[in-house]
């Protein structure tokens, strides 16, 4: 009768909605060898005595001890790898000096494999330690190092997509740190592809290549062609800056007399598996055809209140069925938390929703409508971020991978305040949104593997 | 030789304008039986040598490990006490509600002196564990448990600023909830100082009572008045909210056809030792009558966010001379942790400057000149909160107590991403500013005591 690898027993919450969770309270989960989840047995279902009577007491059965409840892995949409080792500094400076005085000059020491493996076994550990069981990265331009960072994710047991990034224009990127020309970016990224995805045979959580632009004034409309069509040939993820800040915006529309959204459309790159970090800037026909290509945004609140000048009303564009995610932006945004991020998501929807100026009427301040609830944060930060990526993932629901976080209440050094006993679960769920520190996750699994513990 | 009670010798960050900070590294800081720090000894001293001679090898002598780094402790300047229970709940309603759902029924438990316990003890750890070394604390309306709660401060070596609470209007609160006339709320307060007034005979850092009225709304005009009375006669601090949202803003200017500021002043509420918390909506004149008083503002960055309606512009404001400090307003705020304050700090300083409607032109969108730097924010919860309380603490000086958290950045389980053995120690303070969680903060002192470790 023992036919699952893993059987579990506790309490879990997921998104039943992007606006409502389901608590499923003592259930047991039961993962397969493929590390999906197999079957969720409610308590008063005929199946679960006996199979907790089969299982109870084998090391393939793990009972959730009082206080630890199960949550979905986080999915980061956004994430600068080489980024870490500047996390938190440099933050009072704008995007243009930041990127050319500290952000250049330290990617560029990625070409260096010894140094980029001491900063991408960190960020990954840590990502793991903060309940990310799946990252969307960017590397640096480096081919080499690029493909290292996907090793290490296959290796830690990461969920990692992870892309090469491409800067093939001359006149707009440091000498010291660029692809070459057009025709070697190009080529680069093939290989990385055909690398990532030779790798990806022995990783069982699954190891992805995305087709990479840094951002549009980075590349050449040659690049962007390139890329398009590459991330068609091998049917890839892609991903890029979109219509970040007033900068990056009017940049592209000097440059293409359209919107960030449309050049990238005109040269294949939103697609289906395309994720778009920030497009705070976005306007209703962008969003529409966002909405129409199946591209996602990656939503990263923390960053954005530094680089981005706005924030993004994402209230407005998930009502309008675009796909939307969180990213942490590391460095952008200095946490590699997405329970931060979460954090700052609602905050930041309720800073656009009341606005901002006390000298202003209340009436003139903000924008009514824009404010999104925790769920809905929580939801941004798990099921959607499935959803961006077209995988299984986000939700602890059958026929979805086993990526979940274990979250204990109620350990002595970062214990939650939960004086009452039988306090609402629902409460409970809030109280872990938004007073989980790192210290709090005991465990994560991705795709049925224990890969964090503490 | 051996006159001081500890030495410590490591690398020390402490404000030296609001904008700037000083870094002392490697010095040695002795400490005296007062538990003040009466010198500060650089390597190149003459005395440096000898003093390190005389110590070293005793049990009095401290050598911080590499990676770690001494910062004065936090000082939170607005913490109600009782509500930690509920910290994380609720968030997505109003005011109105929030108070009468949830936090006057939850306050109203503390009449129960066995869970008030429980909650108070366990608040004044976690904050201690967050490295808040001072908290000016709102308790309820009852005389006991807030007694109480100065006791457990006295006993935890915490520096306690301690309220019991006053809501003597029936009209305005609940019959469940308030104190049963005015009358009996002054004598209760008057009973409180003189009781808080005996326990700070025995405790070393200081604990003391607060004169609290809720915020005008609760409170009749005889007892806003008859506690501004007490407050003169026992010198005491004074708390309150002051100009929070629009909705209190508005209710005092229609009771009393002016704002909040000069309605406290005229009670006699407005004090040196007055610290008012939130303040967004004080205009010009409120502003300098706070200057010319003394009265200290409590900023709460992440509360703001939920209940405020707005952000203060705090770079203003402090460029006007109005001391200004940080507060948790737990649980108004989610956060015990002044790091999350200082953070939220920042980011909503550059809401306010760059503004957060997209669809707004750049020039329309913020009020320019409203950021602060992560310098600024880390004044504000250290030698700001000190000179709001006109107390010797918030910085690593001559003179000042010796509060300080000891901060580890190399703990294998919550490392900072540092991978440069030389990083500039200005970079290292960011880091620790924007990473630091509690799982970092090794030892919290307290006028020369160790009151946390971990
Ligand atoms: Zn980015
Ligand atoms: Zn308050």
């Amino acid at each position: 009768m023992r036919k699952y690898m893993q059987i579990f027993q506790g309490t879990a919450f997921s998104s039943k909605s992007p606006k409502e969770i389901q608590v499923l309270k003592d259930h047991l989960f039961c993962i397969n060898t493929e590390g999906m989840i197999e079957r969720i047995i409610a308590p008063q279902d005929p199946d679960f005595q006996p199979l907790l009577d089969a299982y109870q007491g084998t090391d393939t059965f793990h009972r959730l001890a009082e206080g630890q409840y199960l949550l979905p892995g986080f999915i980061d949409l956004h994430v600068h790898a080489p980024q870490w080792a500047q996390s938190g500094t440099a933050l009072d400076i704008p995007l243009y000096d930041w990127l050319n005085t500290y952000t250049f000059p330290l990617e560029s020491k990625f070409s260096d494999l010894e140094f980029a493996k001491k900063v991408y076994e960190d960020v990954v550990s840590t990502l793991l330690a903060n309940g990310t069981t799946t990252a969307l990265y960017f590397a640096t331009v480096h081919k080499e190092a690029s493909i290292l960072l996907a090793e290490i994710c296959a290796s830690k047991g990461q969920r990692g997509l992870v892309g090469k990034v491409v800067m093939d224009d001359p006149a707009q990127n440091p000498e010291y740190y660029r692809d070459a020309d057009t025709s070697s970016a190009l080529a680069d990224t093939e290989e990385f592809i055909l690398a990532v995805q030779a790798l990806a045979k022995s990783a069982k959580q699954g190891v992805y290549p995305v087709v990479t632009p840094r951002f549009i004034p980075s590349c050449t409309d040659e690049g962007l062609r390139g890329l398009g069509e590459l991330a068609a040939k091998y049917d890839t993820y892609v991903q890029s800056h979109c219509s970040e800040s007033d900068w990056a915006h009017g940049y592209v529309q000097e440059r293409f007399q359209k919107n960030d959204a449309f050049a990238l459309h005109d040269f294949g790159l939103l697609r289906d598996k395309s994720v778009m970090a920030h497009c705070n800037f976005l306007d209703d026909e962008d969003v529409q055809l966002f909405a129409e290509t199946g591209t996602a945004i990656a939503h990263c609140p923390v960053s954005n209140a530094y680089f981005a000048n706005s924030v993004i009303p994402v209230a407005h564009f998930h009502a309008e069925g675009v796909e939307i995610g969180l990213g942490s932006d590391i460095s952008g945004g200095f946490s590699p938390s997405l329970f931060d991020n979460i954090r700052q998501a609602v905050i930041s929807s309720r800073m656009l929703e009341d606005g901002v100026n006390p000298s202003l009427p209340a009436k003139e301040r903000g924008v009514p409508g824009s404010r999104i609830t925790i769920h809905e944060a929580f939801y941004l930060a798990t099921a959607g971020g499935g959803e961006s990526l077209s995988l299984p993932i986000g939700r602890i629901e059958e026929n979805y991978a086993w990526d979940v976080q274990i979250i204990d209440t109620k350990i002595p050094t970062a214990k939650l305040p939960i004086f009452d006993e039988n306090e609402d679960l629902h409460d409970v769920f809030q109280k872990m949104m938004y007073l989980v520190r790192p210290e709090n996750i005991l465990e994560v699994w991705v795709q049925g593997e224990r890969i964090h513990s503490r």
